[in-house]
């Protein structure tokens, strides 16, 4: 898969330092080791403080929600101005797309203790799992966790309520998987071949 | 990424008909052009009609949310007997793993018409912001949906209009993405290199 433009470096990631969707991708880097000079984290202040960047020297935000990772190519346009900024939304298709890059070992990025999201398709497949059911988590979870502060739009307390039941769901199906007896098979050595 | 174990085919995809998250994979199969002798659905009847597998032929159905995919190794255990069945949860989940398999050609799984997730790592970026948007509109959707049904565990009204307004914001998220003037780059032909 040839890459169809070289970005240049480092990618600005916008986010909020205390939200659950960026902090995710915060995280992600961390135990990636990817370097700042790679992807650029730019702090944004949170709405209530004026939804803007802190560091003035980094272009302002671009418009929706937080998380955003933006790319810009390092060759110009056509008409020889500096080409337009490419925008990446939501978390996880932001880790995704970063994961992707080590593992191809694209434009300085690596990957130099392996693959976060399984090193084969059985690994693949309970990685994914959990990442799909951290994701619906994390879904639920926000208007609850945002309820009563002015970043949230939960107004009503019974609605964050009866959220919460809607949180415990994933968390018990969770705790059912690390019961059950095929859910741990492809992590052990040799356990696949036993399948 | 050589293939632990083959699978006796077909695998059984147990669904209930009519829900939003078997649902999608039914679409997917059907998009996907997989015939049922590689994934078998395997009809519910619906948790409030006894939540049991329709046709009495087929294994009752795993524990937990469908929709579950399972699979069974072709080979016998050590010991001589069928081996264990290997389960899926988590439609993305399905639709991925199936995915990956269509990919790679693996145990008589194809993809004449090319991916469904993209044909290079832009196109990617933004089939995975779509998938992971449209996760959370279902995750969201789900305890709205199912008010005042036996089906869903949404008791009060009031829970029930305010996660609606949840239900918009990725709605308007969806409306806002087609306006941008960065979001059909990667789909027009040569439109990369314009990046």
């Amino acid at each position: 898969m040839a890459p169809p433009f070289t970005p240049a470096l480092p990618s600005l990631l916008y986010c909020y330092p205390w939200m659950p969707f960026p902090r995710r991708i915060t995280i992600y880097l961390h135990e990636k080791q990817i370097s700042s000079t790679l992807v650029k984290t730019v702090r944004v202040s949170d709405p209530q403080d004026g939804d803007e960047v802190v560091d003035r020297s980094f272009p302002s935000r671009p418009r929706g929600s937080l998380p955003i990772l933006a790319v810009r190519s390092d060759a110009n346009d056509e008409d020889g101005k500096p080409s337009q900024w490419f925008h990446v939304r939501q978390s996880m298709a932001i880790i995704n797309s970063l994961e992707e890059l080590c593992e191809q070992k694209l434009y300085g990025f690596d990957s130099p203790m392996g693959s976060l999201f399984g090193r084969d398709l059985m690994e693949q497949v309970r990685v994914n799992e959990v990442l799909i059911l951290a994701e619906e988590l994390t879904v639920i979870w926000n208007p609850v966790r945002t309820f009563g502060t002015k970043a949230g739009t939960m107004s009503y307390p019974q609605g964050a309520r009866e959220m919460l039941r809607w949180v415990r769901r994933p968390l018990l199906a969770i705790e059912k998987w690390w019961q059950e007896s095929d859910r741990d098979v492809c992590f052990s050595e040799p356990g696949i071949s036993t399948l």
